[in-house]
């Protein structure tokens, strides 16, 4: 599992700072979450493959977070793309796109296929054999989900040492790997753990942006391999945070120690601050494992 | 009258090409034409001023002409604009950009006042006391506006050395400058032209982008001082761009003949080529005085 930073600043994209776009690489998907203007552009930069994108996953419709998914839709309609393309946004989001779609009298010639969210609980939107992601309810100015994309249990590993001392049917390795014991053609039943490995446990991550201080969300993003929390702001402007339903560091490094994630990283940065520095200190004093977002950045989630 | 090429490029912006955009310097005012996507990062780049941005000509709603609109209007709300903001293009426009602001909960807090167009016919939509701005019809995928910019007739210049020969009376001065004769204290009648000056003659811009070939523009562009015409493509690719409701280079170079302008300006560039410099030569075989739009470049209309 690899994340990518796209951008990560708040409000408005600037000369070179990009508003919140995330790539993450799991199991063979890349997933795009969130899109804010420019986001094409600097996937290109980043030398991100178009055509691999088949999901994009958007938290809610301020601008910051969507104003770049109507272009890399139409980038992707002018490059001839021919695979499904499936997008998870608030209720809304299909008549944004198909609006200015129908206004530009080009539709896509590959299918665009919407899951438009409006529970307030959270819900399993995405599932496959390798995979799921789940919303995670968030509280902001507008209907915002953060998303939980979660690899499922992969298949024990079979000890090649080990099975030399059996003889094993083609047929039952994976059901071996499938933690199931088999029988032996002697009639003998050889336990699952004599002749396999343990999967490495599978990883969790929590994008958690935009959305006041909650700690309702602390159950469902609980053990996460990694959280991105938003950090608009630092805790001397703690009211204005409350006021524009943001986060400080300091507050994101709390739902970090309450949840027990493993590392946080910080984003969605006011632009009135000169160090972000700042907001890395700021967290630490709750959570010691934190890192800092920043346009372009590569992490690796361990 | 001066105009700053902000993107000049087609179909999708990419990580060093910008899709259409123009800021024109127009006797004190700022008009800004077109907005693709990252308009507004790339205007913060060039250094222009928001809050001198009163009016947005959008000639058509394909993307790569106004995709950007969405997010300078939002920025604006964000800069704490207050200044009234006209926008003038094909209808559909104010429902395209006022979903958008309401599914993101952010009405801006200035007034943006839309002016929708839809008539196939040359029509006056801007007018003050020193510029008035008219459609140019095109001819495109879907219905799009080129915009023609003049000036209007100067104040004539006072002649400071000869009226040193005259008693003329303070509130003659303005009547002067409105190219009327005066009366003497003593009964003579003084003729203007003996104490004034022509202003300086009007200047045209034209800009007609996107649009197949269409000599039907020509008796409204004639004798712009600056044309801007679309060239998409090169002559080799004829077909392409008939097909496509564009135009060559050589076909811009022919409709400035045709139209007695002083000077061509080629953009809209298919990325397709690699050496624009091959539409300036395709171009000047038709009309000498061709050149070439390149992202930031700035030029003064003569």
């Amino acid at each position: 599992m690899k994340l990518q930073i796209v951008g990560c600043y708040s409000a408005t994209p600037r000369k070179s700072t990009q508003t919140t776009a995330q790539v993450l690489y799991i199991k063979g998907e890349i997933f795009l979450i969130d899109c804010g203007e420019g986001t094409q552009m600097k996937l290109r930069e980043l030398g991100v493959s178009f055509s691999k994108i088949k999901h994009i996953f958007i938290s809610h419709l301020h601008g910051d977070h969507c104003f770049g998914l109507i272009g890399l839709i139409s980038t992707f309609r002018l490059l001839g793309r021919e695979k499904e393309l499936h997008i998870y946004g608030p209720k809304g989001i299909e008549e944004m796109i198909t609006l200015q779609l129908k206004l530009a009298n080009s539709w896509t010639n590959y299918s665009l296929v919407f899951h438009e969210l409006s529970s307030k609980k959270s819900e399993l939107i995405f599932e496959n054999k390798n995979i799921k992601v789940s919303t995670v309810p968030l509280k902001h100015r507008v209907y915002t989900n953060g998303f939980l994309f979660e690899e499922k249990e992969g298949l024990r590993k079979i000890n090649k040492e080990a099975i030399k001392n059996y003889s094993i049917e083609k047929c039952d390795f994976l059901n071996l790997q499938n933690g199931k014991d088999i029988e032996l053609s002697n009639g003998e039943i050889l336990a699952n753990d004599k002749v396999t490995f343990s999967p490495e446990p599978p990883k969790k991550y929590a994008f958690c942006s935009d959305t006041i201080y909650n700690e309702e969300i602390v159950p469902i993003i609980k053990n996460a391999n990694l959280l991105y929390h938003e950090s608009t702001f630092l805790n001397e402007h703690l009211e204005l945070a409350k006021k524009t339903f943001h986060s400080t560091a300091g507050q994101a490094g709390k739902i970090a120690k309450l949840a027990n994630v493993k590392q946080l990283l910080l984003g969605h940065y006011s632009t009135r601050y000169k160090h972000n520095e700042n907001f890395k200190i700021e967290a630490k004093k709750e959570f010691e494992n934190t890192i800092l977002s920043e346009d372009g950045l590569k992490i690796n989630i361990e």
